[in-house]
């Protein structure tokens, strides 16, 4: 199955961030149930955006969206402090938005993981920046896969971000990020592979076909979950009928189902 | 560059059987002049439908349809004879629909195709049948471009038809063309791989979401030609998209020009 981490609750956004600002439990709690009925696998809840407001607007963020969900969360934060909190205040085991190969960051990551029940995303990312090759990412996979296994994590709790890269800076990006995915799910077999889509079309116009488009081509490679916009709702469809292509969709009952309650439309 | 084979003057198609019947060549033209208009590459055309009177309605198609485009043609017709005719009436190196492995139709073929300027579909397809296995396609993939290399056919005259089965039939029938196609693309540098995409979908509802999603499977396995209906503009959205993805749109210009044309829409 596809694991879908709903992107929608992050203080970067604008109407996110008044929101958590005025306190405004409706708007969340709305925003929560719409993605929740859309199909989301995970909540992702950043509340990184307000400087010197994070362990609070996440403390209250995790308890209003409880309070409307029974799904799983997915903690954002680069702050190791921030993911100690909220990880004593969700009732599901969570997924951790993320840990990475930077010095700065993995240490102290690995340290408040370390004993926990959690699943975690993976950043292929090292002090040396954004990767640059196939190689590049793909040996970094190995490095975290080793390193967070070596803490009692289990494959199927590693999710692997290949980090996407705009196709509009350089049109290499989405074969790069084709190929390494391809050899991250034969060479580390268990692990997920996940990634915030919409990276993929950063700076061009019509942008939603191109993050569908991209996911067809990536759950072509492996890739089995996204950050993405469950509301988006041609996206949706298309993860629907893209499972029912890789065969993870017996009889096709699923895509059906999709047809017969109005969600995949041609 | 992604080969779009229009696939709309067909006389299986009701109302191109009434139009062929009733020598419409108006009805003929402006459907050819709109599947040009939408970017096709070759124009397929069948007159296979009214038994009796294929050679007739094939000539006559020929004439209608070069009236109105400079378009290279496909040459559809399962009839050495037919097409031994309507080589002899088209004014650009046509595409010849199609060969196969099985023996009544390859002997004969490769006589007909012998010494002629024209690119070839060739089917995977044998004495046994539809393909069962990656095995089966990758195989006679292979013999197919021996026998017509024999002939003086270079791979790029070479269109592969893996020959795509339905999803609601074999769950498997999708990851089983992708890993022929990937295997095909590998084994056989040079050639094309082209294929009839609706039948993908065939039996299934919301049939054109599932084609597309296929394409773009397929395309990011290596397959660069389709069958297709060039009139269904979300499925030429996602062509000019995918091509942007694999690499081939250089600083994604064909990709902003169809979106300021207005032909790629979120």
């Amino acid at each position: 199955m596809f694991t879908i981490i709903g992107e929608r609750i992050n203080t970067t956004l604008k109407k996110v961030q008044t929101a958590v600002a005025e306190r405004n439990a409706d708007y969340i709690q709305n925003d929560v149930i719409q993605q929740a009925e859309a199909g989301a696998s995970y909540i992702d809840v950043n509340a990184g955006a307000r400087i010197g407001h994070e362990t609070e607007d996440m403390r209250w963020l995790l308890e209003v969206i409880q309070k409307v969900t029974d799904l799983p969360l997915c903690l954002d934060s680069p702050d190791p402090h921030v993911l100690e909190i909220a990880y004593g205040l969700v009732s599901q085991k969570p997924l951790v938005n993320s840990i990475s190969l930077e010095k700065d960051r993995f240490e102290p990551m690995i340290t408040c993981l370390k004993g926990k029940e959690c699943r975690i995303i993976a950043l292929c990312m090292d002090d040396s920046g954004m990767p640059r090759s196939i190689e590049d990412i793909v040996s970094r996979a190995h490095r975290l896969v080793v390193e967070l296994e070596q803490i009692g994590l289990t494959r199927d709790d590693i999710f692997i971000d290949p980090l996407i890269q705009p196709i509009g800076v350089d049109t290499n990006n989405c074969r790069m990020a084709m190929a390494a995915v391809k050899a991250i799910t034969t060479e580390l077999e268990g692990v997920h592979v996940t990634g915030g889509l919409s990276n993929i079309s950063y700076g061009l116009p019509q942008r939603r076909i191109v993050n569908r488009t991209f996911l067809s081509f990536m759950m072509a490679v492996g890739m089995d979950s996204a950050i993405m916009d469950p509301l988006d709702s041609a996206l949706m469809a298309c993860v629907k009928t893209a499972e029912m292509l890789i065969g993870n969709d017996d009889y096709c009952m699923n895509f059906l189902k999709g047809v017969r309650a109005g969600v995949i439309v041609s």
